[in-house]
């Protein structure tokens, strides 16, 4: 791929990026609105169409050569994007390379193993591009907002201390670190979306009777803890954006533009990663020519051999 | 239970374990024959029926608790006993609370896989015993002294390095610690055979008709690279010996001791865990008291209510 389109995808989401080591504070460090000027949405949807060729291309790379996985975690709070980012960004990419997994309320099977276990068991396989929608980051988020989760995760005494969420941080860390030297790479989304762009989108889901499925109750509730939930995203993002798995805080109160920065930060690790067809050797060559010559000399079904037949079948 | 009973059983261990940080050679620094001055193989099976009582009585309880699971991991040398071990330490525990689960050559989707990927998947819930006839210390075990296996781990070429072992020791000993502190408990026990012994048991392989089928022809090629293995096992007991999860090397040449000591690390581990039926709280005893009054009231079916009755039924 031409070295420029590399460089001014990088540079486009280089400030959506969380340093590691920095300590981020929501809200005011990441503006939900930003657009890197983009003045007109159809300009961004171009490009964003323009991306995912560009993605399905890389993808196909990705499967053939078997090497390297790719897991996508997406965070946000409730009517942040992730479901609308997932079907705008993926759609386009052949499915059978693509695995979406969405975590909800775990099972008593799940809540009796360690917390990482249902997350583990998901894992992309090599060549696979996988996507959580919410991911392990819920362990240290709704869990950490709401201590009944932890409650009923049947930990021990010892395990649930104050100092449970540091814990966690260096736990998850330690994971994606192996993921990562192991040939995985870890791409963390925030949909970061405003507090009055969540209240338009929750009146729309009310006032809309096909969206009314999209809003329960619940949301409201959830809402009321604003405040606990933005100090629990920054805390997990200033803990455990590392040099392996960075996060990226994506502006979500432009759709458009939230799917744009989530297809290019995709690209940028598919770039970088590089995936290549697999080289064919001078032997596999030689086989190949082989099994043309022997697929030539067969006759097509029902028809005499090609060599007494006046054509080859269509 | 009686503290002096706890305490024979772990200074009976003591000189099993790896202590964390020392470098371990083997042959040499462990005795196969070792029998801790224990005459007769009479009174080791005494020993070992009374053990797995005491196994079995614990194993209710934790499962009871449901806040700590067990993993035990099982490696040896081939013919060290894997099978008869825990076919004769975990016969007499509830089977509903115990889950063994052999490694063998792994599937084209585990090998798609990061490597902790398949134990990672099978690890006990909370409340359980697993068991890991073989591991994932195969992993730093058959894949060193057979790289070839490394090679069907389409790992990326940074991946493989010269550094890889030493890698894999901190990650294992990383995911150890993980469970560790999140209520699990890992007891690593390398059953440890001398090679004259060893040729003794693949002789009556060969010899005794019933036990053909436990031999290959793989296993003497795998004994000519004893040394090879002796190194490997060597270097993994120095490196992940750690205070969450240390190893305890189980002399192997008397099928007998083996088994009673294997018993008793499980057995020390389980003590120290201490796992207590949950305690009935005054409300939940009142519900109990109300429910038996109930259930007294009701007639057994196909009789008269109980004061009318003459009797209450068999």
């Amino acid at each position: 791929m031409a070295d420029d389109r590399a460089e001014r995808i990088a540079e486009f989401i280089r400030p959506l990026r969380v340093e590691p080591g920095t300590e981020v504070r929501l809200p005011g460090d990441f503006d939900p609105g930003y657009k890197a000027g983009i003045r007109k949405k159809e300009d961004g949807v171009e490009l964003l169409s323009k991306g995912i060729e560009l993605l399905a291309d890389y993808q196909r790379r990705l499967a053939a050569q078997d090497t390297y996985g790719v897991l996508v975690c997406l965070q946000a709070l409730d009517a942040g994007g992730k479901d609308g980012t997932i079907r705008h960004v993926m759609s386009g990419i052949n499915p059978q390379g693509v695995n979406v997994y969405g975590f909800k309320v775990p099972s008593a099977e799940e809540l009796d193993h360690d917390y990482l276990w249902r997350y583990a068991c998901r894992l992309p396989r090599r060549g696979e591009i996988g996507i959580f929608n919410r991911s392990h980051y819920e362990e240290v988020l709704v869990v950490r907002v709401h201590p009944e989760h932890l409650e009923r995760q049947r930990l021990p005494e010892e395990a649930r201390g104050p100092d449970v969420w540091a814990r966690r941080y260096r736990e998850i860390n330690d994971w994606e670190r192996y993921l990562h030297d192991n040939g995985f790479r870890i791409v963390k989304l925030f949909l970061n979306l405003s507090k009055e762009e969540q209240r338009r989108r929750f009146l729309k889901r009310i006032d809309v009777p096909e969206r009314n499925w999209k809003f329960s109750a619940a949301d409201v509730r959830e809402r009321r803890r604003w405040d606990d939930y933005q100090q629990a995203f920054s805390q997990m993002l200033s803990a455990t954006s590392t040099d392996w798995a960075p996060w990226y805080v994506i502006p979500a109160d432009h759709k458009w533009f939230a799917r744009l920065c989530a297809a290019s930060v995709l690209a940028d690790t598919l770039i970088d990663l590089d995936p290549q067809y697999p080289h064919v050797s001078e032997a596999a060559r030689r086989e190949l020519a082989a099994a043309k010559r022997e697929l030539e000399r067969e006759a097509p079904e029902g028809m005499q051999k090609p060599d007494k037949a006046e054509d080859g079948g269509n």
